[in-house]
């Protein structure tokens, strides 16, 4: 029991001269606060104590899954990896799409904040700084699953992107393909880069010269592979094999390879990303990096369920390990 | 403002010898109350009036979606159906799985009720009478999708599974198919029951008998198409033909068609049923009778959202159309 005397998080936010949002920072034992001012904020909590401030009401007994898309299998496997983790827990999983934005929406936020959920994992749609500092402010604790742009600090879960795109490009490679198309995700954020970098780092290992005009970006969804894989092929010079940073953008390359009467891995050896259900369905079936997607819902749900519990999460920053699903769908270089 | 003598629906249950959830049911306007019960609850609310207790807290501003199964393509369009649909109106959506089961778990009923939601819409997963009669009692309206085995009465939606039953057997028989397998959904399932009936209604039509050992049952899933599929598939006399009533059930039977060195639709027509998104990545792509999934979703959130506000829902069993969608994997009969 603290002394009577103690500090509320907003006294001692006053005392330090620092916002409610920096004290609880420290308070949660964030690593998203400079050292001095961290020091300045315990300094303040070590001379007059800290005494939670009683919440009005209760959180509810809900974990919100926000995604930046609410469809396809990606968002179906994250959906259900939380739901049967937090369900023994009691706890709903409220869901929610953001209609393809990476950002929440402050409409949502207002929303969610009136259920007053017990935490919040997002997934590929990040919450600004300001709505970061307004979840902070109200102790409700957040994950984000495959972060877009996040600083450090920023509870995240994802999986080996760079180690991802690394193997995909070692397997093409190793397979004899020397023009390697690549189809990426939206530019900008963190998953994608790390899988570019990751690619070009097996070209640099196998002494090849990276080629900017055979990378086309956009969203993860199928139409946008359509597009991609029709432009990269069209030409004369064409890849002869086409890395593509989601399922769903493989779908596309191999709809698009249809329609130009290649055939995979014949004519072009295809790698997807994700390896969700329907990867082993597409015919050839797909080869695709695995995501854990299950074990990364089930992280993000675990730390949520720490944090709500008032401990410190074993780990703020959670990375599950990739590997390559080898199917059907590449091949040894025939041209 | 009803005259403040008149009476609770626990005094109108007693004073016409009839439990509560009867009286809830006559006042939300059910028609699974038999005539005369309505007229001996009527004749009690007009002598005295009724006076609504006030919930002891107001429902909180959440769907459920409860599945029998929390996965696959299905799943994921349906709830994203609902959380279209009642966005604007400021409702959150609580997803849950029954984990395969057809009928709603007492555990998840009493966590639900915990969570005091303003309606509950279950997926091919049914309250029992029991479990009716509470949520009735509570007033939390639930509208059941895809019906396993209800009585009328029930809230619900569906599509014509008898005519999708009847067009997909339409269709194979016009391309001159004659054994025609069935790989069915769950039995004693409505659903199921419903599309079997309309394919022999087709079958009829053409003058050809039915035959019982073209036909296997079990859930909807990829594995039971497998397993199927190599039953109905291994024999000397096989069919030319197969109708799977979901779409991953007839991905179940392109694997074991594989398997068989059987080529689609050369040797084997296909017809699926649901054409989530899947189906069109299918090679040859999945010839599938269509159930129109979001819709089917923004009806049941329809009525739910109707309900709540104290409005009887337009209507309270709202079946909506299937169609049959032609693709590459049915074609004339060879052999």
């Amino acid at each position: 029991m603290p002394p009577t005397s103690a500090l509320t998080a907003a006294e001692i936010a006053e005392l330090a001269g620092v916002s409610v949002a920096t004290v609880s920072k420290v308070l949660n034992g964030r690593s998203d606060v400079g050292a001095e001012t961290r020091r300045l904020v315990e300094g303040v909590i070590n001379k007059h104590g800290h005494r939670r401030k009683r919440r009005p009401t209760p959180a509810a007994p809900l974990v919100e899954v926000v995604l930046n898309v609410l469809g396809g299998a990606y968002a179906m496997e994250i959906i259900a990896g939380v739901e049967r983790a937090v369900r023994p827990h009691h706890l709903g999983v409220v869901v929610s799409g953001m209609e393809g934005a990476q950002t929440l929406s402050d409409e949502w936020i207002e929303r969610m904040l009136a259920r007053r959920p017990s935490g919040i994992i997002t997934v590929f749609c990040s919450p600004t700084a300001e709505q970061r500092d307004r979840l902070s402010a109200r102790e409700i604790p957040f994950v984000v699953v495959d972060p877009v742009a996040e600083p450090a600090g920023v509870p995240s879960v994802a999986a080996t992107n760079w180690s991802g795109g690394l193997e995909a490009g070692r397997h093409l490679l190793a397979l004899g393909h020397r023009r390697i198309g690549v189809v990426a995700g939206p530019e900008g954020t963190l998953a994608s880069r790390a899988r570019l970098d990751g690619y070009r780092a097996a070209l640099d290992e196998a002494g090849i010269a990276f080629d900017p005009a055979l990378v086309r970006a956009g969203q993860f969804r199928i139409d946008q592979g359509v597009t991609a894989g029709h432009d990269l092929l069209a030409g004369p010079d064409r890849p002869t094999a086409i890395f593509a940073f989601s399922d769903p953008l493989a779908v596309g390359v191999y709809k698009a390879a249809a329609e130009l009467g290649l055939r995979i891995p014949g004519d072009l050896s295809v790698v997807g990303y994700d390896d969700t259900a329907p990867a082993s369905w597409l015919h050839p079936a797909l080869t695709t990096v695995h995501q854990p997607l299950a074990e990364m819902a089930g992280e993000a749900a675990a730390m949520i369920l720490a944090t709500a519990r008032g401990e410190a999460p074993a780990r703020t920053r959670v990375v599950l390990a990739t590997e390559l699903t080898v199917r059907a769908s590449t091949a040894r270089r025939e041209n």
